[in-house]
């Protein structure tokens, strides 16, 4: 489903423009567009980028049906450009960073090369994907980076925006998490998919302990029973211990219990407390209820004895920062660099085609990051963008360039990444990022700088702009 | 696309529940759920329910497919149950507010009547559809009640959240919004698409002035021209002034400017100055960026001669609470009332299949509504729901049941509204709403009351409950 959508998946005015562009005869003049975000979500220090596999997909389907075309045409749209439209392929170039890279504020971390009508046309739905996915994939990293080794579920879809839900529990996962309740982005995706029981179904049973032993036959070797229908402590947990003797007495274990409300750290406890000394150590502790990082932070600062969260509506629509701000924007129309002046010195872009050096450090750590030209030798010196006397020497780091060709004339030329690859990448670039970036309160901001050559090509074409305006 | 949309759209644990039905032969038992939501979003009065035709849509073609079913098989579902999802269809019936209906919190919006297997089995669907088109729809009620007559674009598919998009540009339109970017949701829902020119388009010629024109001679008729490119009072507005002359000459008319950035009030003044003097005071001014209803509130209130307001990602992703909290809670099984019981009194849900009544003043006004069984007569008296001394008498009031029969025995039985017609109600209802409950800062709480039987039961249910605990 996700990858046969519909090309007018699109906000009208890529095809008003692309319309100008083709009835001026300017469809084959060549542009390059940047993609790239300005502020890191959540107070955060850096973004996981994802979205790639997704768009990419979609991108080797693209192209506009017949009842697309039909409804353009009712629209308005001429006919030689429905026609146009008809065989439409994207047939650019494409570079970008990995799926699971870690990214910072202004770099032009994906660039579009091809002609101006395709560059324009597309630009709706990377922006949708690789917004949404990145903004919830570096959700997801925060949260795996308070969980430690423990197993943390996406159970969101109810509260997701709609199905925006789907890519949601991709991302998820690509950010960090272990696996989700919805069970079509399973199947699409291939991530492990894990839920057991609600409340309806405890209260379906005359009783709760016949609820859960009807559970325990039917599911003897993933029973996860949910313990605070009625009460946690005096009933739930009680009847849970029940059950985990019958189990064992038949050979089959209790898996785990949920807790679903209530304060999770003092129930957590004490739940533990009952299960050991009924003798089942081995039955897990799952919690979730409006789970976010720092809630979850905060009960792994009490010790509570949770070995499963379950996050949902926080994680899912990225709840405290629910959009990411990406953009994208002309570099270059016809072999001549250009960019957008704003009165926001912050706003002004960076001309021309683009790439970015990662420096390390000799542990492997990432140490700042170079924006610099295409053709220009890797840089020894990279300065502020601001403030051109602020000069780093990175000359004696090791380096590596981030962007890959992934799209060469229309065809996709990498390995689409699945999500698990994705993830396993995100989990190493993560652990190269020193702490200090990671923290949530005022993390210290990761140096990107921009090479002299870059520099100097911005104020000359600032210069000339005001000396013609 | 969204009405084909896979069964396997759902969190594991309904399939999970429903093959433990199966299993246990009670598929053919009876069950009732309610939906209802316990916090009007953005610190607001009231919710707009919407999503119930997208919903009505999705449950007609509503199965499981092939792959779905090997997937599940793959997952370790038995065969039978398999078989049985094959020919799975909902049988029940289901009773609803119409879509556009203002409602508060607590209250059953919508009742699902049917098996225990198939009420459980379509809850996330439910939930995820409802939850985010009435969240959307609210937002957009809360930015056309400080639009006034001015109209309202959505212009926010590249932030929203994935495919998310599709619902909420629809839920925007149902809430109040004159239309969208989104062509697809355009196309899909028959919405008014509006769209012209990006930044990209002006940088890609070598002036503004023909980057204005050409434009122009593609679009006599609609064109709007985005002025802040490069200087917006220096340049933009005296070469969109330049080009209504030229189009004028023409027998045209430009239609209108656009600013995105900057001050929006004092360079709408300015340009709006600049235009009259001109002789262009028909050419409107449109505004974009960053737009919410408090900004626009403040534009308002600062008189800023706008005539179009374009919002994005404000809006689309609900961004200061991007999540409704509704639920989907058992309140029936085999023809015996049952609720939740929690430590926290407000969460403890109402037993039994049940209605609402609305109460109005005599000015047509919404007065009260109240919650009571389905077959009690009209209640004269209700009461608060957790101090039953508050009481309201009510019978001297007009009064309508809200709930409506709109699925029997599985076949929808009404005529599904569209976008439009869903607007119109929406409007219409909106103005019966006081001003008192739908202010920004503290809004009036509108009173829902319950009625003396529905108490009782809830009472009795709960001492039932105490006394075997």
């Amino acid at each position: 489903m996700l990858f046969s959508h519909p090309a007018t998946f699109t906000d009208l005015y890529e095809l008003t423009m692309a319309q100008g562009y083709y009835l001026s005869n300017r469809q084959t003049e060549t542009a390059t567009f940047d993609y790239f975000f300005r502020r890191a979500p959540f107070d955060g220090g850096y973004v996981l980028f994802a979205g790639l596999s997704d768009f990419l997909e979609m991108l080797k389907e693209y192209h506009f049906k017949e009842d697309e075309l039909n409804y353009l045409k009712e629209k308005g749209f001429k006919d030689s450009f429905i026609d146009y439209l008809r065989d439409f392929k994207f047939t650019g170039s494409i570079y970008s960073v990995k799926e699971g890279e870690i990214i910072f504020p202004n770099e032009p971390v994906l660039r579009v090369e091809g002609s101006i009508l395709e560059t324009q046309v597309i630009e709706t739905l990377l922006l949708n994907t690789l917004n949404f996915e990145s903004l919830i994939a570096t959700k997801s990293a925060r949260i795996r980076q308070v969980a430690g080794n423990k197993t943390v579920v996406d159970f969101g879809l109810r509260r997701s925006q709609g199905f925006g839900g789907i890519q949601a529990s991709k991302a998820a996962v690509i950010g960090g998490l272990n696996g989700t309740s919805n069970v079509f982005a399973g199947l699409l995706y291939d991530l492990e998919i894990s839920g057991t029981m609600a409340h309806s179904w405890i209260q379906s049973f005359d009783d709760e302990l016949t609820a859960f032993r009807t559970y325990a036959q039917h599911y003897p070797d993933s029973c996860v029973l949910l313990v605070d229908t009625y009460d946690t402590l005096k009933s739930g947990v009680p009847n849970a211990i029940e059950i985990a003797k019958e189990l064992s007495k038949n050979g089959h274990q209790l898996v785990g219990i949920r807790l679903d409300s209530g304060d999770l750290a003092y129930f957590s406890k004490k739940a533990r407390k009952m299960l050991d000394e009924a003798g089942f150590t081995e039955v897990k502790i799952a919690v979730s209820n409006q789970l976010d990082e720092h809630l979850i932070k905060s009960l792994e600062e009490q010790n509570a004895p949770i070995d499963l969260f379950g996050v949902g509506t926080r994680l899912i629509t990225a709840y405290d920062n629910p959009a990411l701000d990406g953009v994208y924007k002309l570099s270059e129309i016809n072999g001549n660099p250009t960019l957008k002046i704003s009165e926001n010195v912050e706003k002004i872009t960076l001309p021309a085609a683009k790439k970015i050096t990662r420096y390390y450090n000799k542990d492997g750590t990432f140490n700042c990051d170079g924006i610099s030209l295409v053709n220009e030798p890797t840089p020894d010196q990279i300065q502020h963008p601001y403030f051109p006397t602020k000069k780093t020497e990175v000359g004696s780091l090791s380096s590596e360039e981030l962007l890959e060709e992934v799209v060469r004339k229309g065809e996709v030329i990498i390995s689409i990444p699945s999500a698990t690859e994705s993830a396993a990448y995100a989990a190493k670039q993560i652990t190269r990022l020193n702490a200090e970036h990671k923290r949530f309160d005022n993390p210290h901001v990761y140096k990107v700088g921009i090479s002299k050559p870059l520099a100097n090509l911005r104020d000359r074409i600032i210069n000339e702009r005001s000396k013609n305006g």
